[in-house]
């Protein structure tokens, strides 16, 4: 049997701003990311977020980000390891109280944005982060790009994981992503992206933008819900992964009973 | 015996900017209000407080504040019973797993400055304050104004308390500190605010400013590390209760062992 | 001859968070607000703005607010007058700066939010504003609620004023507004509001809602651009006035040509 | 005759947080650079700070950062050409207001920390910077490091610039500063400092740490006041100009009387 995890970001709104659209993508994901109000989110935010996704069953993750509300956590801010666990230690211990205040439990932890990004390729960083994420809860899931450094520093902690991979997205014969600033980086078309999506699933094989192909691990999928477009293509996903028999789940925790 | 707890508001640092005698005021305080980034602090300052105060073994405590860096949190900023629980939620989890990260645990809770001032008057201010602390770890410790609504919606919901006097202020008859646009509002001779603090905690009373004596509850005092004298003085009404026969010591937490 | 300003607060978005329909509005409205950074807009969006605003042929005006992206500048946070002076004159000077650079002028000043009826009431936060208006540039136009301190201080200092009234709101039988927590504060009727708006500009009174007609001077009137029906509905204000011989166009500066 | 301007950075406190020692700073330096709200400084630090300036006579200058008060304006964020036109513009006009309130006039812009060394190094960036400082008056001083890109693109443009020599960094034999990384980039003896100084004035050289001289233009200074230490240097360097026939004052402006 296949499986596989769709995750989402969530709680992205800001004080009177709002973004994404959070109800329809509880419907369509199975793990969601919750912003923990330095890169977007706030308080009230994530807390109203956290009671949707509960009343939905949907597994629950932080998303830490950077430190940069105005950049939406995207751009590159030099930081070093140790700030790194500063700032993920804090936005992860944030959202766990709030979920701890709703009687739920936190599932998981993904880095938002330029800090996935930055954890993918340096090592000190992932570490750094995978510390944070084991010293509050060693139960956790780390979520990260597939074959990144975060997710070999999570496993040399012992910390479960889960390889994240991109449908929309192009992959190069090392197995990395196409920069966004490559032509070739993004997939437009649905029906290739469903595609490249089910085969890494059930293959453990995506084709590279060099024509070869690579092997990849699926743990799980991430999905958008910003604009009504994203969201008819989860659902698009949703119903190809479904037709194809392969089984949309949440992540099974190491968590157990009564933890 | 008599004894009493001395807190200190510490972690007031901000990136490159320094603020307060934190390493001085860590040999005198018995517990020690960490601030938790929104009106003061930042998650590297917070981490390094915390990693200071367990090497001094001095009791750790969340000083969640209003947001509002460039006031200080001392500003009115209103706020709704629910946003007052959000904010005080995401600033005690997040010191929560700092401290975890560093093996130590969190023993209590104290407003900071004008979250502190609104929830000692506001009733449900006060309740949605304590229900955040309870919610997150009900052994913690919820540190109010003596007398205050605060240390009322504490122990309603079963909270321990500790009950906070100052040495530095006077009182009204009605047991409330007389405000600050008072020109009797601050005691300024070392001399009678030290008798003032021997009388609270031993004889559990303090002469108001209307000149008849009025019972009060003394469980903590607050002592400043904000500057050469603030800490002269700290000292100063450390030796004194010493000499008094009053120990210093931190509150008793009702955790039991292996918490 | 009638005429009238119609006034719409402008450049609300802040990095990716987008907010109100500012394209539509530059077509319905005379005179725009543009917020200046401190509880809406930023400087890439500030900057935008105007280039759009100056491409319409619209009067451009600084919206400074309280420094409060999280309350969207609606909370009353206490500020002193010399900081009210100080808050508004750097927002003005910012905004100033970037229409100048776009070879454009500035027009007027409208505070926003908790400033703007902080400054309505109080007669020195009042005064600080438009000493701040007056000395940047006397040639700009103070734009505020009619009948209030803020109009009553800057017509002390000899400055240019244009007093706003709303379509939307009601009144009180002193020429205030009828405070939102008061039932009655709304005029959801669009025909109500619109009658309400021809009557204060060709009459210059306004029914209260004690039942008594109250004198009042309508130079501006505020429209919203927050949602598809706010567009429709001062569409049908402008639509109205023009049916009703009332000619809609911008104030008229003291600023002579070559300033 | 030789002649020099001593510029120091000014008005970095922010609310409670101060920082540095303006006043002792202002009795040395001829040019100060304003901090403007974005990595450091508020409105009121920046109003009183313009205040103190024009009191001592000092020429007044706005210094832009990025929007970093947590890094202190000193991460390499990545920003985009217009980004950095648009935060410089609304700086220097958030302080051009301020300036003018209080009856005086801005002299130069220089940028700050990381938004200078970008500026010196990307041609876009200066460009970008310069148009800003251009298009809000085309007399203002461009200060940049010496013979930096951010020079050239004031020059380009018509603005007249000051270019800027550090007492205490070493330089490359291609006239850059030694990067912070270097072990050999900080100069610690104040008597190799001053000599080096005094050097680039009067001879137009400066030695670098390959061991060959340099041609280099010393329009200005740049001097601490950042501690005890910081101040004594500067009092030094002033006295050694002094001695050495060098005259220390401000730089001449193009400005026009009546400008």
């Amino acid at each position: 049997m296949y499986q596989i995890d769709l995750n989402c970001d969530l709680g992205e709104s800001f004080g009177v701003y709002k973004i994404g659209m959070d109800e329809e993508m509880l419907d369509l994901a199975t793990s969601v990311n919750i912003a923990c109000g330095f890169h977007a989110g706030d308080p009230t935010v994530m807390r109203k977020t956290v009671q949707l996704a509960l009343k939905k069953g949907v597994h629950i993750g932080a998303h830490p980000g950077l430190d940069d509300l105005k950049g939406f956590g995207r751009r590159n801010i030099p930081i070093s390891a140790v700030e790194a666990y500063d700032l993920v230690m804090y936005q992860i211990g944030a959202l766990y109280g709030i979920i701890k205040g709703e009687g739920g439990v936190m599932q998981h932890v993904k880095p938002h944005g330029a800090l996935y990004n930055m954890a993918a390729k340096n090592k000190e960083l992932a570490e750094a982060i995978a510390t944070a994420v084991y010293k509050i809860d060693e139960n956790l899931i780390l979520f990260g790009l597939s074959g990144s450094e975060l997710i070999k520093a999570g496993e040399k902690l012992g910390l479960k994981t889960a390889q994240e991979v991109f449908a929309d997205r192009t992959y190069q014969k090392d197995g990395t992503l196409t920069p966004r600033t490559d032509a070739h980086a993004l997939i437009d078309k649905s029906e290739q992206a469903i595609h490249q999506v089910i085969r890494m699933v059930k293959e453990g094989k995506v084709h590279s933008i060099q024509g070869v192909d690579v092997p990849i691990k699926a743990d799980t999928v991430c999905i958008h819900g910003d604009g009504p477009y994203a969201v008819h293509f989860a659902k698009e996903i949703r119903q190809a992964l479904k037709d194809s028999k392969v089984v949309v789940q949440g992540i099974r925790s190491n968590r157990v009973k009564g933890d």
